[in-house]
């Protein structure tokens, strides 16, 4: 079986490794595909974020997910079952939830049973102890019932995810995530640009905290001539900004939970 | 079969992992090793360096290579294939070409076959959408005629590789490649210095755009006192300036594309 | 067999990629686990107590580790085999002697054999034409005496571990490691902070070179306030300094190598 692995653990250290390591020696047979563990430290709504937008491309099966800022203190962590057949494993902090409703969550569990655990746990690692066990041993066929007791889906911890506000002719968004080439993703889809009025070919104003600049609405990359600012729906099919040929976080200093206002000019 | 992937993705983001994922679904029992993903963003002529460089110690099969700056413009996704069997897929905007003309290209296709992608394709992750797919579907069996139509090999786009000056006792070099330790490899092979009769236990100088220095010509760093500048000849065959137990291109400042004279003087 | 691999080689290259495209063409049929390839360039003594802290972790089988500031110089490959059957492959300069004692060294051999080698083998990467290779043999079945000429373990090279002064109500202590998150490990275990006096709960006082700094003894980030400065027992059973929410090796400017003392305040 497939089990998939996202977190903000980073590759500097051995958190990653020794996870595979754990995985591997409870389920010999299970094939790791890692999402990513670049997620800003205990960035837990971006790797929400990265883990849903990513689902789709991902074989179905354990999807295994670490944020977790909240280690060592009463969170929970949970197991949770979505409507497809996908289990999802983390912390009960809202990281597993907009992956886990894409197909509507259909039953959850927190991880209790030390059968399933590397005993002793400590207190700081349990992405080693308790998650990747717990995943590792859902790989292996383990149902999600014998991992702990069930759990109302209604309780689990959700993320409070920015809104943006709508106008005519204005929006005022909010910074996702941003990428390795500097792309800034906004909370904003396509349809909310178009309720504003915006289109490929108009121009548009972003104005940040300190600066504005110009940029034109386009449909890829290639629309711009190299410096170009552009508004454009990112391969998540989020509304993103970038600079042709540059890095448009670097030039605007901005970063995730930084506020922007998109006005239409022409 | 074996699948090798490399690209400028980075491993911050979900890039690599959602290729992967794409990879998996599609040829579940292919087996993926990841050459790099470190090459820096949109650097067309090291991506294709480090390919070639690489090719001859990973196993036969598909090699799947992205760095893309085109991407969403007019170039075309291509499949090449070599006199030997292997299978290249990427851009074409001759990051695949040093690697493919290692044993020689015999035939190139066109990544037209919507069968053969995920569709709908965005404008802005080919990557994704187009060469992950391509590369898994071949790496089930499916024989790249089945792609799309076929391409003169000789209209495939090149790379302009940067050629040195090479004269008595002076060098005009460029720099190709700046790896972790800070070691900077040159467009030179071991027949340039030699040629500028420049041997090991030679003294040369460098001279930079703003500084010059004296360094040895050696065969390894074992051969020079911790703090000395040498010359020698790296493992993939390439001359290249090293500081024994230092960092040199942070001493020098230095990243691909500058120029240098290496200069025999004694 | 599984072979697991830990090196100072960093992601940015393809050091890592080219190793594991040396290992699939040997031993097709090995499962290579990273453990992690962030290991401070040339930094052996950090490797040694990464190898160590993981290897409980991890499938036995074949370990390999490359951290080899001694590339090319007199330094011996070697493969040791411990008590309980792992066989550990790298240079001999300690890096892997915390790990094989663990179960205690049994055997120990030189690799000289050509036939397991990349020939010609380079000046500058024995991790690609020496030690690779010999791991990915190993990984086939092929038995360690094969590889070279034994030697008497007790000629391995060993590093000096920095020892902590532990007096009553005072310790001074040296920084070993600092991961992603900015923890800081010191070279003291429960026993040692035990012994003087401090116990969860308790004040301590932090002094660096030029500051010092009150922490509380605590079990885990949850016990303290954002803010706070913790002192704990690590994943690894290791005291370790944390900012609850924060990054205590920015906030002290700290590396290893680094000395401290640690005072019972009340």
């Amino acid at each position: 079986m497939v089990l998939s692995f996202l977190s903000d653990f980073g590759l500097q250290d051995d958190f990653v490794g020794t996870c595979h390591g754990v995985i591997a020696r409870i389920a010999p047979d299970a094939r790791i595909i890692d999402i990513t563990h670049g997620i800003e430290p205990q960035a837990v709504l971006q790797g929400s974020i990265v883990l849903a937008n990513t689902l789709p491309y991902v074989p179905d099966g354990v999807h295994l997910a670490v944020v977790d800022p909240g280690v060592g203190s009463g969170r929970r962590p949970i197991a949770a079952r979505d409507r497809e057949g996908r289990v999802f494993v983390g912390p009960d902090n809202g990281l597993l939830i907009p992956a886990a409703e894409r197909a509507g969550i259909e039953a959850a569990w927190e991880l209790q049973n030390a059968a399933y655990r590397l005993e002793p746990v400590s207190r700081t690692f349990h992405g080693r102890d308790i998650f990747a066990p717990a995943a590792a041993y859902l790989a292996t066929g383990v149902v999600p019932e014998e991992l702990g007791p069930p759990i109302q889906p209604a309780t689990l911890v959700r993320l409070a995810v920015p809104v943006p506000e709508v106008g005519d002719a204005k929006i005022r968004a909010t910074v996702l995530y941003v990428d390795r080439y500097g792309n800034v993703q906004l909370n904003l889809a396509r349809s909310d640009v178009e309720r504003a009025g915006i289109e490929p070919g108009t121009l548009v104003e972003l104005e940040l905290e300190l600066d504005s600049y110009y940029a034109t609405a386009a449909r890829t990359f290639a629309d711009a001539r190299a410096g170009d600012i552009i508004l454009y729906e990112d391969s998540y099919e989020r509304i993103a900004i970038a600079i042709s040929g540059g890095n448009a976080a670097e030039m605007f200093s901005i970063s995730p939970g930084d506020e922007l206002t998109v006005t239409l000019v022409a």
